[in-house]
């Protein structure tokens, strides 16, 4: 009986699933919230919801984040049903997306499935960003520069400016902002250009809970609209209506706040138990270590070896549309405990040293 | 503070708006499945989800349905979003999609936001369906063939046989199945020819509440598939897990069954008031009575009035993509009490006697 994503294999510690450790999911704070988010508001929590998202959704959200209007406020599915939305409105089929390398790979299909086509950039080279819009005149470059997936790292705050300041439209995945371990997270592109060629996509999947399927996309109002319109946002009102109405509850009550405190402390304890066992340099924010292997040691050859050890990781050429990235293995600290992470970073060590 | 999609106009009775009555969305039974689910499943209501849909609603609704295995079933976040994943499965940017003619409004921009090219098509005339596939060769026909929107009619028995053995691939909306108000709904095409070129929208938007944003399709396996495999519902795991959670416990539990029944009950009487004011035949099933206007009476010409009169409709234009409809217009009986119908029935008499 298959219910959830994620499937154990025997033996296996596994650090590739960029998935939140089961104990850490509000169980009983999500499920008061629902009871009180019906309670509250009855019937309409359950009809056809404004198409934008309800109110008491976008009035809280722009409040929490204290740099985006309800009216820049857009209610999605979830990051990946946002993303597929926003190149509805900003991309035609046969344009260019330049996506960052690596950046998170699922994003490529989701674009793919829309007809674009899919051209990589480091995003943290300005001239190299600079020269392919030159050449391709793309439709938006996509990257997530804050607690990078799958790099963990962040764009540099001038890297920042210089790309917020390039004319270029850019689709802004800011999923991992909240997991910050280490004082406030940098300023989102969002930030420095609300309004202006920034569309932020925001999500709960890693601070609540990703069976809820719901996030946000921040943008200008003329493109808040054009979501509005679209057929299936329209005729649906809304693309999560009841859910959005407990995330409402959730929020306004105070319950995301202090959950969020509590995933803080835990991912923190959870990285370092992972880059502890591997001496290595932990991430400011974030799920993920990306992991340089030693020299002569490539990431596709090192799997099966790392498997015979007892765990595994997504290899570095996943996420690279291109190829490359076979010095880099995405190793995630989200899924497992502090102890169980201790020891999948053992066995890879052992794993690199038998390679 | 807008919350729902729907507006209230003072003096105005709207038959406009095909949206539940409020008082029949079952607040208090679905904050309990909701309970109850998370309480069973836990973390793996919360988590990320098996990509078709997580297994104790794929199993409660093949069991309900009794015609689609669990594997011919996909879990989408409403007939809305179905449609709109369906398309991006089955057709291409330029492709031609066959709608029926009149038929759901509101699925014409579902359609073309992907780009298909829509042509109009009576369903119930089968040479028209013939000829048309033939000059266009197109990427499917879509129909509402059960207590079909906007007309509340049902396409006969011989007509379905002959659309399903046309070779045609057809998207059958088949939203409206549930609400039967005179012994069973008509066979679905699905039904006659299930896993072959068929492909089923259901929803619960109708039966349980729009703003969950729940609905299935049923097709062959292969194109089950293909859904699971698009870039959104791959990264998402599924694209409503913990709805379908809390919809597999109130599908399980009889709450289902027991709500439809009394949904029954009571749209059949808000069908009569309204059918009875009006002095018309009542339809079957759904939600809808199609009036055709007297000689002389153009929808587009009544509304106003109709207004003027204390109640409101759809023209039947709307319904169209080609134009036509001035003879009908469309009146919902779902949205308000039987009292309500009847008066409303009875100012929009007193509209077209003044017209």
């Amino acid at each position: 009986m298959t219910i959830v994503q994620f499937h154990h294999r025997d033996g296996i510690l596994d650090l590739g699933w960029g998935h939140p450790r089961p104990a850490l999911l509000p169980v009983s704070a999500w499920a008061a919230a629902h009871e009180r988010a019906l309670s509250a508001y009855g019937w309409q929590a359950l009809t056809y919801g404004h198409a934008t998202g309800p109110a008491p959704l976008l009035d809280w959200l722009s409040a929490h984040l204290g740099d985006a209007a309800p009216a820049q406020t857009f209610v999605t599915a979830g990051t990946s049903h946002g993303l597929s939305l926003v190149t509805q409105v900003l991309a035609a089929p046969g344009d260019v997306v330049l996506v960052d390398s690596p950046t998170y790979h699922l994003a490529f299909k989701i674009l793919t499935d829309l007809g674009v086509r899919l051209v990589p950039v480091r995003a943290d080279d300005p001239s190299a960003v600079a020269a392919l819009a030159r050449e391709h005149r793309p439709a938006f470059l996509y990257l997530v520069p804050t607690f990078g997936n799958p790099t963990g790292a962040s764009l540099p705050a001038d890297r920042r400016r210089e790309l917020v300041s390039s004319g270029l439209t850019i689709v802004e995945d800011d999923t991992y902002r909240e997991l910050s371990y280490a004082g406030a997270a940098p300023d989102a592109l969002w930030r420095l250009a609300p309004g202006a060629n920034v569309v932020r996509l925001g999500t709960f999947s890693k601070t609540v809970a990703p069976g809820l399927r719901l996030g946000w996309v921040n943008a200008a109002a003329p493109i808040v609209e054009r979501l509005a319109r679209l057929g299936s946002v329209h005729s649906g009102g809304g693309v999560n209506h009841t859910t959005a109405m407990t995330m409402a509850e959730f929020g306004a009550s105070g319950a995301y706040d202090r959950h969020v405190a509590v995933l803080r402390e835990s991912y923190r304890a959870q990285r370092d138990a992972l880059t502890g066992a591997l001496g290595v340099a932990a991430p400011a924010g974030g799920w993920f270590v990306w992991l340089r292997l030693p020299a002569g040691v490539g990431a596709t050859r090192l799997l099966p070896i790392a498997e015979r050890h007892g765990t595994s990781f997504l290899p570095g050429p996943v996420f690279h549309v291109d190829g490359g990235g076979e010095q880099h293995v995405r190793l995630s600290f989200s899924h497992l405990s502090a102890a169980g992470l201790a020891e999948a970073g053992a066995r890879l060590r052992a794993a690199i040293a038998a390679a």
